[in-house]
């Protein structure tokens, strides 16, 4: 029998509850000779508050050991912002490379747009996950005075660009319409804007097949809302990657359901699979909150992991659980119905 | 009689076409003895292509000594990305220190927003304009090569947040609802993110009656397409605002009629007023172009002027116009229908 060493940092709020569902569904959709050997990490605003960690170096340590990291949610508004999205979610991104920041954008049938006209929407946003203006390297000058100086320094390099750039293009190779679009602001970040166009434009040589396109990123969200069918595989840098996919989220039907990967493809370390939304303390302990982001990025991970057969259930019963849903379920019913779907 | 020098930029594409409607409607609006002196550049991609230049320093001050400048629309594909934009329009923002970029987001009634069930869209951003990470502050290292390294420099300084946040503020402070929303990324670019929470607080207690709430930039894309109502003032920097803007003129129906004002409240240098759009050059010359932006950035520009009366004028014009507006009427068709309303 083979074994899946999975870390899981449930986290804070809501986190707890939908990795709950996460793994029962994980469990169902496994092969039955495949143990899932799960070890939980409390990590997030309590231990914060208890300790002053966020990611301690020994836990950092362990975490390496394991096959991918399932988390929750992080935050709350206890904590200073950016303490524990810097001392622990993006600490882990940097750490493990996850230099892929995959998030799918589908608006499944049956669920509702709040865009007008039921639009189609099948993309999926290749964002960079280890440079642009997330590298923290910025300062401030003067600090607290009104002569306070502050900068943010957004770091971009060939290296890093290529790679994501190339893993975009696999994708977009992968699907049946083959599209890839850059998203930049490549007439006023001139720099890093010239080394993304030109990069996309040397390895698209490799790819013929696939057709490309480039947007400023304000155009951009502007095609979500009224063309968002135009899009196939999307390529863009952190920070409007960070922007694009909450955006499109919220135009397929809410964080609710938006999932992600933070993908590290060489496999030298553990990658993690998290639901896009925040831990939303107002709702959290209710049993409430919606566990389909999180059995979502289960799918993803189960893809990651090479269980694609797997992926394809999971994610064939979310769509499913979507197109009859109907009223009001917990949590745990929610989940409870995925695993019937799967094991079924 | 008193004179307005206003300096016209058509710019490029379908800028001709839309600002010569603007003109016409703020002819007709301006009282009897306000004569209009309006002084024509050439300014553009064809001044570009014919000289090399785009805003050559003489030009630069001959439009110092107008009231206002009256912008089109400023790009096309001959030119490489980036040139114009910085050469001209960024140029004229940083020169004449235009630090209120203000961009209305409101949904007229009888015009369709992509977004379901008719939602009331009424707010207005206060844009940074001459700072953030539009300084033009960057550069590469072993450029060109799988070496490159590229940076873009953020640059915030207390001084040129507060007045931007004590504007947002008065303009929150005199609309019936007082709220103001300050979008940032505070989370993860925790420099100028700090300095803008922390000025935001600061001058705060200088409006009492102003409620105000703070939202990631992320988390803003989404409520602008789920939400859009709960926003009434919002200021962010200068790269947010340019993106939050593009998605508001989406909602509240295009950029079709989404208006700007880059502004200057010292009165030291004149105000620049444009359309949100760009110069649309598939569409140039074929009398096709709404000039609705346009005539709404004239509305702003009397407004700034102090002509409150002919502003709200020409805003009631749109206003009956967009609710009346049936078939295609070509460029000038709206323009002459503009100048009827106002005349009338
Ligand atoms: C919490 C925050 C640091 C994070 C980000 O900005 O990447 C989140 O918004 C996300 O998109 O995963
Ligand atoms: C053309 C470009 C430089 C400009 C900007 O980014 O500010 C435009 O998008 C705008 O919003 O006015």
């Amino acid at each position: 029998s083979r074994s899946l060493r999975l870390a899981v940092i449930p986290g804070d709020g809501i986190g707890q509850e939908v990795v709950a569902e996460g793994l029962k569904v994980l469990g169902a959709a496994l092969p039955a000779d495949v143990k899932v050997e799960a070890t939980e990490y409390d990590l997030g605003a309590r231990r914060y508050h208890r300790t002053g960690e966020t990611l301690p170096d020994s836990v950092l340590e362990e975490l390496k050991g394991h096959d991918a990291i399932l988390l929750g949610a992080i935050g709350d508004p206890s904590v200073p912002s950016g303490v524990l999205e810097r001392g622990l979610l993006l600490k882990l991104r940097f750490a493990f490379d996850h230099h892929i920041n995959l998030r799918p954008g589908k608006l499944f049938p049956g669920v509702k747009s709040p865009l007008a006209g039921e639009p189609e929407i099948d993309f999926v946003v290749v964002r960079e996950g280890t440079e642009g203006p997330y590298v923290g390297n910025g300062g401030t000058l003067r600090t607290g005075t009104e002569h306070e100086v502050a900068t943010e320094v957004s770091l971009n390099t060939a290296y890093g660009i290529e790679r994501v750039v190339r893993d975009a293009y696999r994708r977009a190779d992968a699907r049946p319409r083959k599209k890839l679009t850059l998203v930049h602001k490549n007439n006023v970040l001139v720099h890093a804007g010239h080394l993304w166009t030109r990069i996309f434009q040397q390895v698209g040589q490799e790819f013929p097949e696939v057709t490309t396109d480039y947007l400023h990123v304000d155009a951009a969200t502007i095609f979500f809302v009224t063309q968002p069918e135009r899009f196939d595989v999307i390529v863009t840098d952190n920070l409007f990657g960070d922007i694009l996919t909450d955006l499109a989220a919220a135009v397929t039907g809410g964080i609710g359901l938006a999932a992600s990967g933070n993908i590290n493809p060489s496999g030298d370390f553990p990658s993690m699979f998290e639901p896009v939304h925040g831990s939303a303390p107002d709702i959290a302990g209710q049993g409430k909150a919606d566990p389909t982001a999180t059995v979502l990025s289960v799918a993803m991970l189960l893809e990651h992991l090479g269980f694609t057969a797997e992926a394809a259930k999971v994610e064939a019963a979310v769509a499913a659980d979507l197109a009859e849903r109907a009223g009001v379920r917990s949590t745990s019913q929610v989940g409870d119905a995925l695993v019937a779907r799967v094991s079924g």
